[in-house]
């Protein structure tokens, strides 16, 4: 009896959790892709009482007393894993008062702002105040959660459990080490591979023409998946079938929207692919945002560029913008889209240069969380690593220290995990392709089994086996970043005639 | 001190409710527009969910001890009011726990969902069983909450207090006795006006742009108003400073989205111009929907079916659609839009069948609540009023009683606040016509000064003031419907040169 009481509390008060965070998460999507920013003051009051409203309900007492029932209880594996990852969230959640929760949220909501309106006017300065201040309440916390271990240690931990600098360090050393050269020799070689095609004019309008039958293409069914557009794209779940994407467009960049598209579309399969029977639980969320990664970066780089992928997609996109590709074969085409080249923005980067992108990101982490570096320097010490490892002169901040929403939004160490998940996917893909032939399949247009093979290797299991263990069950192998320099080298110099 | 006590914990707990209703209207907003529907199941759990937080919040014993003490304290007029409007909604609210308050806000979305279906389907059997649970909810609730007066004299004024079937009676009558013989004069004389360029192709995506204009002309500005597409057109406020208002695209009736728009934004200036003072009270909402619809009639009927207001807006029309209006002169255009022919649809109809729509209603309810009626007999007794008061054939329930989206979500008692604030709309224009030239204005484009206006003469006290208060405030007399009456009487004889 006493055993089910604390189930029923359990069970209740999670659905209680995830009503509010269904509303908390409509909310913040209508905020970023269609609310009017005078609404702001009011809404971000709101949703700052919010995290109060679900700070209550996360530390009330019967709750607590449930979990710690449930915890001492032999209730099987799945119960046992839903009771540790629970603990583990709200182990930092007790760490703080209801009223420094909602201070920390409110933070976050005003440097969100700033950052969008410095955005808006192309000008740092809106934003550096409270990204200082959000910087240093960041810091405080960690203190907080855990004055044991390296504030940036627990950063990392939070959005990949289990890693730390050390093995960020050794896995960016083999980045560094192997990637460099092989970038220098390919920018040596840029005439080789024409794209001028791809920056031609390409109305707005038009491009969400193109969406509109890419989404179809990728079987984002409206029945459970809404795109929205904002200024960084990103992909939100209102509820296991309501997953929400977005993107932005911009009319002299073709990629640019097309592949943020399919790597959204990525994160929204995860979200949406998990067993039902975790609903309300901790389990029902992805293990991690590096295998989130791995989802969304697979279906970007390892599907979405292949030859295969564009068989029968590429003839709609001509159809819609005839004018710029006429002339232009799907070779041709294919080719463009996986030129190599050092650039600015890391969601248009290419697969060669993008884990440089991440490098000069985690080595920026690292400094601020080490108070080795003085905030006032940070948009030149951007500029300075873009100099160093990409030979690029960042012309303004836009471009530069502006170009990311995450810093906005407290999302310090969340960086790394890209480059992570795209090394785990090229170990997802080395596997897939011993199982099946994906090019055939692609060039038939069955993408669908390529989402359904995600889902029974990794996507469906949600939360519940350890990185570890559900890399080695999806792979039979642990995690190693042979794959990924291997499939980068390959790719690389094979179109770029290395050798 | 106690006094201080106690308003802090009013004034608190309603910047709480405020939160809470900024997230609910977000998500509705979101369910109506936007959200795939598979999500629907999970959305409505936790809207329904959220309705019994709210109920807690509403009936916590502190917040009610300090509600009836700043009763007994004499604090001045506003305070006063704000109290008793607080003590009106609550006493309600109390009658209920929460338990059945979530059923009911559960129902409701059921039976919206099923409407939503039927009108997909086109087939009213979707909707039916939804619709008559509802009802017979309704019935229940309306025994709870007051015995003694007629169930649907309890539902006239919820939505327009003081208002009863006597008074409402009364004001159909003269409805039915001057307006039916005119209409059937107008019905005869239908060849003298032609607006059959009205009803040519006018394709949803250029009728969008058009709508960017409009809504510009109208000032609905995007920094604080947002316009979404729904199924049915509505208002809807997150905070005074994030108005949202839909719309719906009809390709063969171009009068459809422009008037639908013109009236929403009618209602968007009530909910945005209210003094900024009376934020988180109950004083900011509109004193009831009949002055709310007084608004938006206004604006649809009173200003946007005038010449005057067309005179710097007919030329962007053309310019978008060409081909169907470039032989039509502007005044050939505003006769069009002015013909009265009796028609299926309420949200399409002509100012003079208007009301007349809203008397069908009125009758069908007051029968559903007197017991009067079989519910399965509903869409025969919708045809039978149809053919008796407009002389139609209702084809199909779509055009039917599937049209209007009310009764879905338990709104009973609203419709005739459409006619009364149409009256309401003509005493107003009668009191602003004898303080400004409106089509010289108008003329000059200086559509601002008619919102400025109404924000000075009813809008910014939201509901300070009684109806009648108000009425007698902004027009120096109390309500008559001779303004309406007189008002259709003149424009139709004239337009279609009766006697």
């Amino acid at each position: 009896m006493k055993n089910n009481k604390s189930l029923k509390i359990y069970n209740e008060t999670n659905r209680k959790l995830t009503a509010y965070n269904t509303l908390i998460a409509a909310t913040y999507f209508d905020k970023d892709t269609v609310a009017p920013k005078k609404g702001n003051r009011r809404r971000n009051e709101a949703l700052s009482l919010m995290s109060g409203e679900v700070y209550s309900i996360e530390t009330d007492k019967d709750y607590l007393d449930a979990i710690e029932d449930l915890r001492k209880q032999d209730r099987g594996f799945e119960n046992d894993r839903e009771i540790y990852l629970r603990c583990k969230a709200l182990e930092d959640v007790l760490k703080f008062t209801k009223k420094e929760t909602m201070a920390y949220t409110q933070a976050i909501m005003n440097s969100s702002d700033s950052w969008m309106k410095a955005r808006e006017h192309k000008d740092y300065r809106y934003f550096e105040k409270d990204l200082h201040r959000l910087i240093e309440m960041t810091k405080e916390r960690l203190k907080r959660i855990d004055d044991k271990r390296h504030p940036y240690d627990v950063l990392l931990d939070n959005y990949q459990e289990g890693m730390n600098r050390e093995k960020y360090d050794a896995f960016f050393d083999r980045i560094r080490e192997e990637l460099i050269p092989l970038i220098r020799e390919v920018s040596s070689r840029q005439q080789m591979v024409d794209d001028s095609f791809l920056h031609r004019y390409y109305p707005a309008s038009k491009q969400r023409e193109f969406a509109k039958i890419l989404l179809k293409y990728l079987r984002f069914d409206p029945s459970w998946g809404y795109m929205g557009e904002s200024e960084h794209p990103y992909t939100t779940s209102i509820c296991e079938d309501d997953i929400r994407i977005t993107t932005r467009y911009m009319e002299h960049d073709l990629s640019a929207a097309i592949f943020s598209i399919i790597h959204e579309t990525g994160h929204a399969y995860y979200d949406h692919q998990v067993d039902r029977k975790y609903q309300n639980t901790m389990i029902k969320d992805a293990i991690s945002m590096g295998v989130h990664e791995s989802q969304s970066r697979f279906n970007e780089n390892y599907i979405g560029k292949r030859r295969s992928f564009w068989v029968k997609l590429y003839p709609e996109l001509v159809r819609i913008f005839p004018e710029n590709l006429k002339d232009v074969s799907l070779d041709q085409f294919i080719t463009a889209i996986n030129k190599s080249c050092p650039s600015f923005i890391r969601t248009e980067a290419d697969e060669l240069t993008y884990p440089i992108h991440i490098l000069i990101r985690y080595e920026i982490e690292k400094a601020i969380f080490d108070d080795s570096i003085d905030l006032k320097d940070l948009p030149k010490i951007w500029n300075q690593k873009y100099k160093e490892y990409l030979g690029l002169d960042v012309r303004n901040d836009y471009e530069g220290i502006l170009q990311d929403i995450h810093w906005s939004q407290a999302s310090f160490g969340y960086f790394p995990t890209y480059a992570l998940g795209s090394a785990i996917g090229a170990q997802l893909i080395d596997k897939m392709e011993k199982e099946m032939d994906v090019d055939a399949l692609l060039e038939k247009g069955k993408y669908a089994l390529v989402q359904k093979w995600l889902k029974e290797k990794i996507q469906k299991y949600g939360a519940l086996y350890t990185y570890d263990d559900l890399l080695k069950l999806a792979t039979g192998k642990k995690f190693s970043p042979d794959h990924y320099i291997r499939y980068l080298k390959n790719k690389y110099r094979k179109l770029y005639k290395i050798r």
